[in-house]
């Protein structure tokens, strides 16, 4: 099942998408079972392998602002660093990693960092240009994985099943800020830096260890890779967040970027206001925002 | 006014303590305007110069469970690194800083990391150790800033404006884990290792400039030092915090530790089970945990 978080008339509804067709069911049961909240669906159905009831008569897409599925996380988005072998390459080599050191260019272990909830727009979005803080701005197309059933412990052969389901993230990064404060988490979350959706695809849609991942700047294909080469893969990463850290239910895991961001290329190619940043994922739709 | 959350007869409810008295005034309208949720305290009353309305008679101390002020913040914790200058020494040179180069003690700009909301924990709860995750877990100290008005791009002329008031929190960190995975988040963010409280003092009882802040381990002093000594101060922190990322109410910012923790020691000395961490900073209590 493929589900939106929409506003119509200035309300916000939960209902199934169907691309092709153009349209959003309402789930009828929006409101009075969920309050609207995508989160508080997932607590309802960790695992949801058959279709919710919806209404009949769907909306057509052009009726609705599409929203991120889960437009106010409860907590950080929690983000993996470095965690496709080319990219972790081009990174290292830019200079802007300041974890790194020389010739160490594939991380031993999981690099964790998060992304505040505030920085989550939606598809369509601008993503403000921060251009006070920031000349450096930079696109990262990533897979993001949410978890359904929580617990702490999880090991990797049990992984998939806490895992709800799939969308689309834009991990936009302002380089100069992640080397300036060390610590990635300023340079990952300024406001509006984190375009999600366009809609969660459930666990029993997507074989998530083969998606191919391409990231289009202005029609210019920049990323183009495929989910099975993550050097930690989706039951490593959830076994070790899971290991000393209690995942909860509609928890969000970015699972990294693959090679060709703009700091990959010599020079690099920062974002600039009026760029179309797009990013296909297969089964998960497409994302673009507009640089402002 | 000294605002707690706690629990009595299995039900969560905000009071006014007076730890004095050892007494808790029980606020009248806790359910009915707050959901008994100090964040909608927060938001509701963001500058709070006044003491709200109480019940006359109080509960004594032993009747309830004081819980963390804020038990389950909206979003990750956020919390900064090596912002004393003989605490960032003692860090740089134990070798735990995946983010240090040799002769680089003190930051040019602000280290800024997050903790998970699963970390906090209440004053008195026991602070797992995570033998399995960890063999090398340690104590931080810290003075905790509760932002009242959000807002983006504050000045430094204008942060303490901002903020509502102050709490204490102690930075449980996996040494370990914050040097093996690099970026700190899953050494900093393991269940339980944020303990805080006992309540928060409002802004206009604090000078939150000029404050003693102490931390004991099974009575030893470890650390003892002042909040004037931050290497970026309060002000500092909310304008870089905010520069680029809107602050909301009940957001909580820990400005770091001083000299003294575990790693500080040659050979360093970890936590055992058993040890009881107290820490004391003036006009904001005492937060006591025993590690489990």
């Amino acid at each position: 099942m493929k589900l939106v978080s929409y506003e119509l008339a200035g309300a916000v509804r939960l209902g199934r998408i169907d691309p092709e067709a153009g349209k959003i069911y309402p789930l009828g049961d929006s409101e009075t079972a969920y309050g609207n909240d995508m989160v508080a669906l997932i607590e309802r159905h960790p695992v949801l392998n058959t279709a919710l009831p919806t209404e009949d008569s769907g909306v057509a897409l052009d009726q609705v602002k599409i929203l991120a599925p889960i437009p106010s996380p409860r907590k950080n988005i929690f983000c993996v660093g470095k965690n496709y072998f080319e990219h972790a390459q081009e990174f290292t080599q830019s200079g802007f990693d300041a974890t790194s050191k020389r010739g160490d260019n594939v991380p031993d272990n999981p690099i964790i960092f998060t992304k505040a909830p505030t920085t989550v727009i939606a598809p369509g979005d601008d993503v403000p240009l921060h251009a006070e803080q920031s000349t450096q701005m930079d696109y990262e197309a990533e897979l993001a994985v949410i978890i359904g059933t929580g617990g702490r412990g999880i090991s990797k052969a049990a992984a998939f099943d806490h895992v709800f389901g799939y969308t689309i993230a834009n991990d936009v990064t302002a380089r100069d800020l992640q080397l300036k404060h060390r610590q990635w988490f300023i340079g990952k979350s300024l406001d509006g830096t984190c375009p999600m959706g366009p809609y969660i695809a459930t666990a029993d849609e997507i074989d998530a260890e083969n998606l191919t991942i391409q990231c289009w700047v202005n029609g210019e294909l920049r990323q183009d890779a495929n989910s099975r080469d993550l050097i930690f893969d989706i039951p490593t990463l959830i076994e070790t967040l899971s290991a000393g850290i209690t995942l909860e239910p509609g928890d969000i895991i970015s699972t990294g970027t693959p090679a060709g961001v703009g700091i990959g290329f010599d020079p690099p190619r920062f974002l600039a206001p009026g760029d179309v940043v797009k990013i296909e994922i297969e089964g998960l739709g497409i994302l673009e925002n507009t640089i402002a």
